[in-house]
C-alpha cells in the first residue's frame, strides 16, 4: 500500500491536484490516486458525497491521506504543501533557512492561491463554461476584468522572476528562493497549462519572456514527467 | 517608534489588513498605520506607486514591516500572519501542539482566503462597483454566480462551526482548534462586515446560527475594539 492517497477528480489530474503530485514526486514519496465524480453526490465516489465530505468537508480536490501518520487528512492545496514541507522535507531540500526565508516561500504561495489562479479560474470559467452553465454568451465585461487582472499578476511574477535572474542566474531563477520551493510547484502548476490554453485565455506567452523561461524550465523536472505520464483510471 | 508599520488604503482599514491588525493586538505588539493611496500611482503615497511597489511588488494592502528585525517586510495577510505566529507568538497562546494541528489551521486559513475571500469580493464589486465601473448593471449571472459560491462556502463554515461547538462548548467554537487561531482572526475580518452588508449580499444570517455566534462572540474580542475605534487619518 502506497503511503498516501491522493484524491483528484476522476480522468483529471485538475491544476490544484498537480500542485501535490509534483512535491510528493519531488519528496520521493509514493501515493495512490483515487478519482471522484464531479458534481456528484454519490455516497462512495461523489466529490460532494457523504464520505468524501466527512473527510474534506469543502468537497473539491485536493485532499491527502496520509497512511503512515494514522490516516491524518490534509485538504487546500496550500495547506497540502506547507504539511508535506513540514513533516517530509526532513533534509531541507526545498525549504528555508529562517522564518524570514519562509516568510519570503509563503508570501509567494499565498499570492499564487489567492491572486493567481481565482482569477486564472475565472477567465477560463467564462471563456470555456459560462455558455454551456448559462445558455448565453459570456458578457464582456467579465472577461474584461478577469483578463485585465490575470495580466496585471502575470506582470508582477514577470517581474520577480526577471529580478530572481539577474540575481541567481537563470538557472535558479525561482520565484522566492535560489532553490525551488513550495511556492514554484504551487505557480508552476498553474502556469504549466498556459502554453496548451493560450488561445482561449488570450495570453501571449511571447510578451512574458521570464515567465516562458520559467515554465520550460521548471516543468522539465522528472517530477512533472513523472505526473504527466500517469494515466488516470475511470 | 512602533516596532512595526502596517500599510493599508488611507481612510479604510479594508478585511485583509484588519486581519493583521487584530492579530497584532492579541499579540500586544504596537504598530503604526500608514495609508495608501487606492488606485494611485504617486511615487510616494500610491499603492502602484515607486515606493510601495519596491517593498510589496503586487501593490495591495496590507504590507508589514518589522522595524526590530532589519526592517523585514511581508505582504499577503496570509504570509503575515505565519509570519507573526512563527516570530512572535513565542508562549504559543494561538498557534498548535504539532504539525498536524498547525496543518489544521492552515486548511481553515487556506480556504479563508482562497474559497471565501475572493467569493464574498466579487460578489460584493459585481453588487457596488459593476455599475460604477462598467455603465450597466452587474449580469445576473455574474450575482447568481458568486451569490450560490458565497452560500455554499458559508454552509461548509456553518458545518465545522457547530461540530466545533459540539466538540469543544459554545465558548471554544473556533474554527481550527478550542482556541482562537489564525484561522480565525483570517474569518472574523471578513466575517465582521457581513451584518452591515448583508443586504447588499443579501445574505440573511439568520440562516447560520453557528455563525452568527461566531461573529458575535468573536467580535467582542479586545482586539477586534481596538482596531475598530482607531481614527484613520486624512
Amino acid at each position: 500500500m502506497a503511503q498516501f492517497t491522493l484524491y483528484i477528480l476522476e480522468n483529471s489530474w485538475g491544476l490544484n491536484p498537480i500542485k501535490i503530485g509534483i512535491f510528493l514526486e519531488e519528496l520521493g514519496l509514493d501515493y495512490e490516486l483515487k478519482g471522484l465524480e464531479l458534481n456528484s453526490t454519490d455516497k462512495e465516489k461523489g466529490v460532494k458525497g457523504e464520505n468524501y465530505l466527512a473527510i474534506s468537508p469543502n468537497g473539491r480536490t485536493p485532499t491527502l491521506v496520509d497512511h503512515k501518520n494514522n490516516d491524518f487528512t490534509v485538504w487546500e492545496s496550500g495547506a497540502i504543501l506547507q504539511y508535506l514541507q513540514n513533516k517530509y522535507d526532513t533534509s531541507n531540500k526545498y525549504g528555508s533557512k529562517s522564518v524570514e526565508e519562509q516568510a519570503i516561500i509563503d508570501e509567494w504561495l499565498f499570492f499564487q492561491v489567492t491572486g493567481h489562479s481565482p482569477v486564472q479560474g475565472n477567465l477560463y470559467f467564462a471563456k470555456n463554461s459560462w455558455k454551456k452553465t448559462y445558455g448565453e454568451d459570456p458578457p464582456q465585461n467579465v472577461i474584461a476584468r478577469f483578463s485585465t487582472e490575470l495580466h496585471r499578476v502575470l506582470n508582477v511574477y514577470e517581474k520577480q522572476l526577471e529580478k530572481q535572474a539577474q540575481k541567481n542566474g537563470d538557472d535558479n531563477a525561482w520565484l522566492a528562493l535560489d532553490h525551488p520551493t513550495i511556492a514554484d510547484f504551487s505557480a508552476l502548476a498553474w502556469f504549466s497549462i498556459l502554453p496548451l490554453r493560450a488561445e482561449v485565455l488570450e495570453v501571449d506567452l511571447a510578451k512574458y519572456p521570464f515567465i516562458s523561461k520559467y515554465i520550460a524550465h521548471g516543468t522539465q523536472r522528472p517530477s512533472f514527467e513523472a505526473v504527466r505520464k500517469q494515466i488516470i483510471f475511470k
